[in-house]
């Protein structure tokens, strides 16, 4: 056992009361020699549709593709919420935001203004792993809080650069919104730029920052070549107002949206080198996704969700599903997974991966996908929740998607109950067109008690969006 | 020069008046002996979004996904038409429909009861190759006419073994079209299966067809080491009704449209297979497309155009984009294109590798992309036109995509002029969401101009279709 530091005292709490959180033991490495290195990272409102291997004519993404290929791409790979911050405490804690009072739909997300942030007494991914000896760090975007007991530092990154929350806030006034967001400039948006806890620039030089963070983030996988370490690189773009370097400019047939994204790719690229210089290529497992969908109210400047339906806000499978990529040439076995994934899953398969065991004093929505990874077994996830706000707005269950509730992304707050729900076979039709609900009433029947069971499970906790 | 046989007389022309078609002359093979061998693999009714790499979640093509990482993945690559017959009559000469009589509004396609057929004196890219000494076989669908002079034993092929028109054509008397098509047995549908001009089967059990189309490819492939040959597989699937074989059955998650799909992939890599262990892959190139979008009608059973608008039919990208691929591990340059390519490059491409000259006595519409191919280069296409019947629906110049008619796919003979056109940037909008007319009139002007100046091109010839 690592030794003990005041924050890990959760951790620790297991131990103690000797509760062992019940995981299979596909193919896990034996000893923490040999536990792998974890990057996530992570896209801000990147869609489905956004790069070249999942479909788009336009936007060059070499890197990613070759990833994809070397690697597992993920077809059916879902976010825990349609916006950033619910689906950032999803990926963090292994737990839908519902649980930790990281969702709201009055407001859907922090702003700067807001006075809460993941609860201290959450476990994110860095602290599982930091008990177990990896050094941890939290590049780009948070968004789960910026007062101090909010930070990365709190929660298990020994150490933090970025935004704190989305690019796109902080306003000055100046032009309106609309013509702010779309003809952008650095100081319409004074956000700060933060190393560990202070303030380094404000506003951030944003044309700069996919380049910096890029470059924060070599220097930590250098900086930690003999010791295991989790890497968040959660980028602060394709979130509008859209940025990219000099060198990017005009770059893509796509426009300034297709620059940011190649210059995304180009990121990966110099990560996944790096990797390959140090020789940590062999156990790192990089994990390429995005927080939710595209923001189609931007139009040309919004991304794609592809073949799809709508976009970031909604839960249609274009607001939830992610291009999603899992690559480590040595541990990873290549191929297209249809299987169901979250972000929610990566806390427990991480943690199986680096011995660490949870603790069972929390209801956790994510499974260890290691089986899939490995090429050795299935996934044991069966159900997706959709999530808008506090609400279920849809549940899929197997190939089967029952929408009780629609409600246009954004701009209206005229929700449709949908009664009988409407049902797609996602497998047959991605693109949600075809109504089966009438042939599959007893499908509708088996959702509905998916949903009656999970409601069960859920208690209530203080709304720290609300705050 | 080859022996010259009496059907390629025309070929011969150009000899005799010493005009030779001209051309760029990027890295083409200086002699015969070095002239690569050709494969078209052509599917029906296959939409731009049923492939791994064109972004399909649950189609799983793993040789075709390997073709398009080794080989070039081509997102902007056209046919002639958005229906069979003018679509495969631009892919076999080169040149528009328009320009063989083989479009028409009334009749879009040839009928077991037509009496048209590519006419005698057209070349196809098989007539051209034969007189450079090439193998020729075409394997599958022809649907350029069924009475003996049009058959492809008449059009340049040494060898034909195929169903010559539309699978769900030559309906007996029983159920209805709609249960006949979405419920079928093979006694439905009473096509000939063809030997040359000899009915070997009636009705072809089409079931095996796939797999048979198969072996006949692999045995021409293995009869034609030593020989240049030019292979056209125009599969019959997945156009509708929809057959495969006992060992695809429910093996996709997709339904039978995705069994039917994950059959052709089969079937692609038994023909890569039998390239790499003739050591054939390294001086063949495979083209792997598809004749026209998917046949949205048939919802469930029809494919998907992904992230384009529209299918089979009509005008919109999803009728006439088609997933596109390239490979040749020795010749093509490996990447993801996305200058612009149709069908009708082909013959010119074809040729230029050949070495063969074609006659000036024509108006060709295709380009030699063989500059693309290789890397040397680039697309010399500039422009598309979305031929709907005999009338021009919609341009295509670079980005920009002007619709001065728009009509549904299927079901309504009502014409919708747009005046202003419709005007959409493709690169930046593929999926035609965004009209910018208003903010370009000059760019429609352009448009207007290349138009005006293609249709002075166009003489009046026969219909063929109406025959």
């Amino acid at each position: 056992m690592k030794r003990i530091k005041t924050n890990q005292i959760i951790v620790v709490a297991i131990f103690i009361f000797g509760t062992i959180w019940n995981q299979n033991s596909f193919g896990a490495p034996k000893n923490n020699s040999q536990t792998p290195n974890f990057i996530i990272i992570f896209a801000d409102d990147m869609g489905y549709g956004d790069m070249g291997t999942f479909g788009h004519p336009t936007i060059k993404t070499p890197h990613l593709d070759r990833l994809a290929f070397e690697g597992q791409k993920w077809t059916n790979f879902y976010v825990a919420a349609p916006v950033c911050t619910p689906s950032r405490a999803g990926l963090m804690t292994g737990r839908l935001p519902i649980r930790s009072g990281m969702c709201s739909e009055k407001r859907r997300v922090l702003f700067p203004d807001s006075n809460g942030g993941l609860p201290e007494n959450e476990i994110t991914i860095a602290t599982a792993l930091k008990g177990a000896g990896y050094s941890t760090a939290c590049i780009g975007k948070w968004h789960l809080g910026h007062h101090s007991q909010f930070l990365p530092g709190n929660h298990g990154f020994d150490y933090y650069f970025g935004i704190p929350y989305s690019n796109d806030m902080d306003r000055i006034d100046g032009p309106d919104a609309q013509v702010a967001l779309t003809h952008p400039k650095i100081d319409y948006f004074n956000v700060p730029l933060m190393r560990n806890n202070e303030i380094v620039e404000r506003p951030a030089d944003q044309t700069t920052i996919t380049k910096r963070y890029t470059r924060e983030a070599i220097n930590f996988i250098q900086q930690n070549k003999e010791k295991p370490f989790f890497l968040y690189l959660a980028h602060s773009m394709p979130h509008m107002p859209l940025f990219r370097s000099k060198e990017f400019e005009n770059t893509s047939l796509r426009g300034i949206y297709g620059d940011v994204i190649q210059e995304l790719d180009w990121s990966v690229g110099k990560i996944v080198n790096t990797l390959k210089e140090t020789g940590l290529d062999k156990n790192t497992i990089v994990v390429f996704t995005s927080d939710n969908g595209p923001w189609l109210i931007f139009r040309e400047q919004g991304g794609s969700a592809g073949l799809l339906s709508g976009g970031k806000g909604g839960t249609y499978e274009g607001g939830m599903r992610e291009p999603t990529i899992f690559w480590s040439p040595e541990i990873i076995q290549p191929g297209v997974i249809a299987e169901l994934g979250t972000t929610m899953d990566l806390l427990p398969t991480f943690a199986k991966l680096a011995n660490v065991t949870l603790p069972n004093d929390r209801v956790y929505d994510g499974y260890d996908i290691f089986p899939v990874l490995s090429g050795t077994g299935h996934s044991k996830r069966e159900v997706v929740f959709y999530y808008r706000g506090t609400e279920i707005f849809a549940v899929r269950k197997g190939a089967y998607k029952a929408h009780f509730i629609t409600q246009p992304e954004y701009g209206s707050n005229i929700k449709t109950i949908q009664d009988p729900p409407l049902l797609f076979n996602l497998n047959v039709d991605p693109s949600e067109k075809y109504n089966i609900a009438e042939e599959h009433p007893e499908v509708i029947e088996k959702i509905k008690q998916v949903l009656a069971e999970h409601l069960q499970t859920v208690i209530s906790v203080e709304n720290q969006l609300e705050k």
